[in-house]
């Protein structure tokens, strides 16, 4: 199954002083990626934590990075389902920098499903599992 | 009275590709001015939040930028009472940049106390007004 | 003549422990806002740097906040041009939050040419101004 | 060999709408505490950078979390030695809440040496690679 992708451009305010970004917005990428995976499947936060009652925390995050992306670059963030059991997630990301045209970085961020009240490991809901790997493809396979 | 200082450190993320502080960040560099005269205070905002009901979203941000901060530049914000009244509290901020010898930034915020359910315009608690001005010299004086 | 507009989409990430997008944030909502009206012109700022000798920094910035924007709301800036002169630009900055229909912040940046080597006020560009005035209007008419 | 140590507390701005730090920041304390380092043995990187053309640019980092730190709450950061030869210096970090008292995260930063013009592979001079082993321990021995 072909990989979620979303396109991100680099701001002014991401890049450092040596011209690029800095190394933590990746994860910032990551994470913009992840949410809008998630408006295009219907999944509702704010529901998701009032019905069942957990949030999704970030247990691992992880980022290689190939290439500096520089202001005004485009970047396409491709995410894929690399693990799900029934209390994690992982995704990994691919960022191509489509002005450079070359691979700006990989990475993974490993997730798991919490109570939103006593932050103890929760299971992952049924239909959110189900709507994650009927879009993404089922790791396993 | 002497207005309220604390120190700050430009740091590497803060900068931006003309290798000089983003100017967004002197804006979080206030608050941290902000959240450190609390504290200095024993004023704790969990405690405020759950007592009073109430948060002090900003309704007012300004900024005047007199001189560039780089990365590992140290810098003094100085936070005096510009104006307070039964709802809102105005707080000016002086940057001045010790490694450079020149004033950085000058500006203020203005703040409101707002409901936490309704977010309506709600009273500042007397405790807290008070500590306030015991701390920095009533503007009206 | 209409104002420039873009959109933007609240990231968890620009989010607060108040639930609502940090308040310096949306200074950076307006940065994106002037980056993509260069971009609309053709204005490549490696270019301007290179050609020009000059940098734009911003002198001075501000917003009121009217209502606040949540994650995932969808938010509108409209720039326009307040001012303009041989030597500085003012932009005006309409940020309307097209989920809750309302209002979520007006303000503006000040911004100068200044010398590149320098840091020291420089004049503006014709061809730059030029381009600006014929796309946004000219304020003093 | 001890590890260097650095305190930083979280800021509001540090924050989302779950009540904890948003977790990219937490490479922004590793990259602050290297920033320390560099100051506490001396390295100006201004002047890494003109004398012996380089930068230190990252090419991995991980972090895994452990516990939530929240709004007000001090971290320590400790920095190590994990592993350094002729063109690479890998750094971990262990943050500790001292707030709350346990374990917040834990991880580590890559870096290699690149010529500046080039963005080539380079080797780090010797003097700063001493430097270092010198601080923080012979991570071979």
């Amino acid at each position: 199954m072909p990989p979620f992708k979303t396109a991100e451009r680099v701001s002014w305010v991401d890049t450092d002083a040596a011209s690029v970004m800095h190394f933590s917005n990746y994860f910032r990428f990551f994470e913009r990626a992840e949410e809008a995976l998630y408006r295009s499947l219907g999944i509702d936060f704010e529901l998701v934590r009032r019905r069942y009652k957990i949030w999704l925390p970030r247990v691992e995050a992880f980022c290689r990075y190939e290439s500096p992306s520089r202001f005004n670059d485009v970047v396409e963030v491709a995410l894929t389902l690399e693990e799900m059991d029934r209390r994690t997630i992982r995704y990994g990301f691919t960022v191509a920098n489509t002005t450079t045209q070359r691979l700006a970085a990989q990475g993974y961020v490993k997730i798991i499903a919490a109570d939103i009240t006593t932050r103890r490991a929760a299971t992952l809901p049924d239909d959110l599992a189900k709507r994650i790997r009927d879009a993404l493809g089922d790791p396993r396979e």
